[in-house]
C-alpha cells in the first residue's frame, strides 16, 4: 500500500522499479499546491482550520455504477471531485482541499495523464488543492473515493434539519438532465427521440458526466437558507430526506421545477414523465429551504453568480412525504423515489 | 449515491424500501459519537481543530490485495481503521475521527453487523469516532477506504524528511510477522514449518489481520523524533523512502531487527531469510530517526506505554540506499525492496 498518492521515489527505486511512484508523482504532485500537502512527499497532510470549522464530506464513484466504463478519464476525474464540491456548496462551505483514493486495475499513462490533468484544472478552478491520497490496485472496477474539506465560521454549517413551515423550497439550475443524459448514453428512449438533435444529446450527456457544483452560491446558502443539501439521488427523494430531518413536509408544483430546453422538449413530447425527472439521480444542484425574508437576497446573490434559481414549492407542517402537484393541483404519484444502491 | 453513511431514512421509505439506509443507520450510527458527526444525519461532518493542525491521512484496503476474501469481517474492519491510525501515530498526531467509504457487493446483515461492531470498538479504544462516509455498491471486490484525522500543535507534525546523520534508527514492536502470517494463510513455507505449532500460526496470522497502531507513542515520537513514518510496505523500502526524503542514508544491523519468537524460530531454521523479513509488508510499526540525546526519553515513554522499541542502526551521510549488514559487517543484498501495486 502506498501511504500517500505520490510517496517520493526511494533512492533505490532502480531495484523496486515499479514505476508506480514515479507515474503518480509525475501526474499528481503538480496538483498538491497547498503547503500542507508537503508536495505529497509525506505520509499525511496538514489542514489549517484558521479558527473556522472544517466541513468534511466523502463521496465515491464506481465504474459501471456512477460512471460508464467508456466515459473519458477527464470527465471521470471532474465528476469524482465535483460531487464532493457539490456537498460543500450545499453546506455553505468554501472548499479548502481534498484527498483521493484511486483504485485502479493498472497504472496506465494514457489514462492517468488526462485524469490528473482534468482533476488539476478543477482543483484550481474551485480553489480545492489535492492534499494527499492512496493508490491501490484492484482486480475490480475503477473506483475513485474523495474526501473533501471546506471551511465555515464556527457553527455556521448549513444543515439538512433547519427547514421550517412557510419556508420556500428553492432549487438551483435545472433538474433531470443528468438522468436523461445517462438514458441517452444507454441508448434509451431519450436517445431515439433526440436522434436528430446532437446538440441536445451533448448537453444532457455533459450534465451526466460533469456536474456543476454551486460553489459560487455557498455564501448565499449560508447567509439565507434554513436548511440545504445537494440533489444527488433524485429531487423527490432528497427533498423527502431534508423534510424528514427537519420534521416537516412540503408541497411542490411540478410546473415550477426548472427544466432545460432538452428536458422540457422530451417532457412535452411524452418521451419522459415528470416522475422520472424528479426521481433521476446525479443532478448535483442545491436544494434549500429559504424563509420569505431571505429570498430576495438569495436571488440577488444567485444572479450575481450567474446561477439560475427557482422556487418550486413550500415547506408545510406535517411528517408525510412531500407532495408533488400537477397544474390542476392533483397529486402525482411517485413509484420510485430515488436511487438506492442495494 | 448516498451522501452520508447513514442518511436518515426518508419518511417515505416505504416506497423506496431499499433497506440500505436503514441497515447502515442501524450499524454505523452508534459509532458516530462525536457531536460533529450529527449522528450521520447530514451530508457532511464538522471537525473542530481547536487551534491545532489537523493531520489528514488516507489508506484503502482491497479484498484480495490487502486482506483475504475469507478474512473475518471484524478483522477487516480493524485493519481498515488501524492502518490509518498507524500513520497518525507515526506523524505524532492524536486521533480525532475518521470517514469511511465502503464499497460492497451487497448489504448483508451477517457481514455488516460484526464489521461495524469491531469498527466501533476500535473507534472507542483509539478515541477516533466515525464522522461520516459513503456506501456504494460495486460488482468488484470489497473495498474500504478510510480518511482519518488527528491533531498536533501547529507545525508539530513529524515528517519523513527530518532525519540527520548520527540519528539512531529506531523501530517499534517486531518486524516481519505480518508477512509470515500471510504466508501461513496462503499455505506457504511458514505454514508447513509451523504445522505443529498452532499458537505460532495464530500469532502471525493475527499480526497480518490486525495491526497494532502505536497511538500510545504518538507524543513520544513528536517530542523526540527528527523523522518518522510507519512501516507498511516493508522495513527496507520504507527506510529508503525516509532516507531519500531526508537526503541521508543509513546502516542497519540485521541482528538488531526485533523479531517475534515465531519469526526468530523460522529464521533460525532457514525457513525464511532476513531479506523476506525486511521486505515483507503490513508491519504497521513506527520507524523513526531519533537523535542520541532523545533516545532515553523515547525509551522511557515506550516502556510506560508498554511498547517495545529497538535501535536497529544509524543514519549516515550520503544518498545511496540504506545498507543492511550481517553480523560480520557484510552487506546483505535485497532483491525486492518493498511491495508495489503495479
Amino acid at each position: 500500500m502506498s501511504s500517500s498518492v505520490a510517496s517520493e521515489r526511494p533512492a533505490s527505486a532502480e531495484r523496486s522499479a515499479s514505476g508506480e511512484d514515479s507515474l503518480i508523482a509525475r501526474y499528481f504532485k503538480p496538483l498538491a499546491t497547498d503547503p500542507g500537502a508537503f508536495e505529497l512527499g509525506d505520509d499525511a497532510a496538514v489542514l489549517k482550520a484558521h479558527g473556522d470549522d472544517v466541513v468534511v464530506t466523502t463521496d465515491a464513484i464506481v465504474e459501471g455504477v456512477h460512471f460508464l466504463p467508456d466515459d473519458p478519464p477527464d470527465t471521470i476525474a471532474r465528476k469524482a471531485l465535483r460531487v464532493n464540491l457539490s456537498d460543500l456548496a450545499a453546506k455553505g462551505a468554501a472548499p479548502s482541499g481534498f484527498v483521493l483514493t484511486l483504485a485502479l486495475r493498472k497504472a496506465e499513462e494514457a489514462w492517468l495523464k488526462p485524469f490528473a490533468h482534468a482533476l488539476g484544472w478543477d482543483a484550481i478552478q474551485f480553489g480545492c488543492p489535492l492534499l494527499g491520497g492512496d493508490t491501490v490496485s484492484t482486480p475490480g472496477p475503477l473506483m475513485i473515493s474523495i474526501t473533501a474539506f471546506g471551511r465555515v465560521a464556527a457553527g455556521r454549517m448549513v444543515h439538512r434539519s433547519g427547514a421550517k413551515p412557510g419556508d420556500l423550497v428553492v432549487v438551483t439550475g435545472t433538474i433531470g438532465d443528468a438522468a436523461l443524459g445517462l438514458n441517452v448514453l444507454q441508448r434509451g428512449g431519450a436517445a431515439a427521440a433526440l436522434a436528430d438533435d446532437a446538440a441536445a444529446r451533448e448537453v444532457l450527456i455533459g450534465r451526466y458526466r460533469v456536474p456543476q457544483p454551486r460553489t459560487a452560491l455557498a455564501k448565499a446558502v449560508r447567509d439565507n437558507a434554513h436548511a440545504a443539501m445537494d440533489v444527488s439521488d433524485g429531487l423527490a427523494g432528497d427533498l423527502a430526506k431534508l423534510c424528514a430531518a427537519s420534521g416537516v413536509s412540503a408541497v411542490i408544483e411540478a410546473a415550477s421545477i426548472p427544466l432545460s430546453a432538452a428536458a422540457s422538449g422530451l417532457l412535452a413530447r411524452g418521451i419522459v414523465g415528470v416522475e422520472a425527472i424528479v426521481s433521476g439521480g446525479d443532478d448535483y444542484e442545491v436544494l434549500c429551504a429559504i424563509p420569505q425574508a431571505g429570498l430576495e437576497a438569495f436571488k440577488q446573490a444567485a444572479q450575481t453568480a450567474g446561477v439560475a434559481v427557482a422556487v418550486i414549492g413550500q415547506v408545510v407542517e406535517g411528517l408525510s412525504s412531500p407532495r408533488l402537484l400537477d397544474k390542476h393541483g392533483k397529486e402525482i404519484a411517485l413509484p420510485r423515489l430515488s436511487y438506492s444502491h442495494f
